[in-house]
């Protein structure tokens, strides 16, 4: 039984989709949320500077005494995941390798899509997850670098969003595909329309959901839950305004958010 | 006479559009261009923040000896002209002036439109600055996030840029407005397309050219042009990969870039 805090950062607001689902299964844990909000967007920076941001954000939550790392961020968990594994000394789960299983057993073997930023789909690291587990399914990745923007701007439904739906994924609705790795955090906030653009006939594995699964049963298999049985609590850092993150926070949580939110300025790390 | 070179910078690229009309003026002046790439984009980011950054890079000019500083960027202009000016010992110009001069010229006293980022229109610098050399202007302003990101992808003729268009300039063009101004770098990129939404039947104030005339007549006034009469040189330098950023510069400048692109980690400010 461990009481202390799970770590979860994000280079913004994205990774409060993986926050949610965690909060859902493990209400009683007390949770710790650093979002970059000074250096957001990681999805078009090198990996050098993405590893540099992570490894300083995991240090800061091993100061605050958390007692696993979880990295909301698709390109974050595509370029980081194994420095910071290296470099601290609690447990570290990223978000591709649970959507990776989760797509692989609902692919039976047809291939598999995936959609993120430009960062996550070039470092490759769905496709070569992928192929590694299931070396015969064939993957398809394709970056929609807007998709970001247009759920910041909270335009997930006006046309322009349709429109970049046609953009991207028109060529990905002419194969067979039966399954498609949403891998930003970002988007599950367009779920429901992605679904709509596939006729509902395509299966969304959505990294938010099953990365809090696996974080649970970590938790389980490593006897680390904790023995509270009321609400866990909830603190946000973040390296810009509180106050726009905690407007834009609502939109992903659909509450406000509970607990303070306090300014963490990067160059203080 | 003074053969130092200019330094300009930007959050990025976007200032790119005011390097490419200086040159144009001046060709024999050497050029210093600092684009924070690691940290863009800044018109999202809190005034405290940008203002953090703008000063950070200026000093870095300095020590690199120039004998003035553009900021080549709405936003920073918006929300640190005032404090660079305070900080550094050279003649700072923004990019909000020379933009708002022309248009009061052009707009012969109907109301100014203007468009940039969140941050920009939010500072109220435009619509301060038209008020008070004009108080009897109407100014309407507005918010366009997507056309950033649009720029970035390259998608200036794409039918997401024509929705996003309608969907950002549809009230204003039921209005009978006749100048607006491109308040945010990077628009000069989606100019014509901007100019036939409009009919062609307004004028474009673009303040990349508007600067650059600016510089010009600055730099005869105090008698500080260079003696050279041979091409100018240019070097550039980035806070995030060079690569990249001599990759989307090419676009903006219709030219690979001339010159070295160092990496200048912000760290090291």
């Amino acid at each position: 039984m461990d009481n202390r805090p799970i770590g979860i950062f994000d280079s913004g607001v994205g990774g409060l989709t993986v926050f949610k689902e965690i909060r859902k299964l493990l209400p009683f844990e007390n949770l710790i949320y650093f979002g970059d909000t000074a250096r957001v967007p990681y999805g078009n920076k090198s990996p050098v500077a993405v590893q540099k941001y992570s490894l300083e954000i995991a240090k800061f939550l091993e100061m605050q005494n958390v007692k696993m790392i979880i990295i909301a961020c698709n390109t974050a968990s595509a370029l980081a995941l194994s420095t910071l594994r290296n470099e601290v000394r609690i447990p570290v789960i990223g978000v591709i390798e649970p959507g990776v299983r989760a797509a692989i057993k609902s692919a039976h073997n047809n291939s598999i899509a995936v959609i993120g930023t430009k960062a996550t789909i070039t470092s490759g690291a769905y496709q070569n997850r992928i192929k590694r587990l299931r070396s015969s399914i064939n993957v398809i990745a394709v970056p929609c670098p807007l998709f970001v923007p247009i759920v910041e701007e909270n335009l997930m439904n006006t046309k322009v969003a349709s429109e970049a739906m046609e953009m991207y994924l028109s060529d990905l609705k002419k194969t067979d595909i039966k399954s498609l790795i949403l891998a930003c955090t970002h988007y599950p906030l367009l779920k429901n329309q992605i679904s709509k653009y596939f006729d509902d006939k395509i299966n969304l594995v959505d990294s938010a959901y099953e990365t809090a699964k696996e974080v649970k049963e970590t938790l389980e298999a490593r006897r680390m839950s904790t023995e509270q049985e009321t609400s866990g609590k909830e603190s946000f850092f973040v390296s810009d305004s509180p106050e726009t993150f905690s407007n834009i926070a609502a939109n992903f949580l659909n509450r406000p958010i509970d607990g303070k939110c306090v300014f963490h300025p990067w160059a203080e790390f």
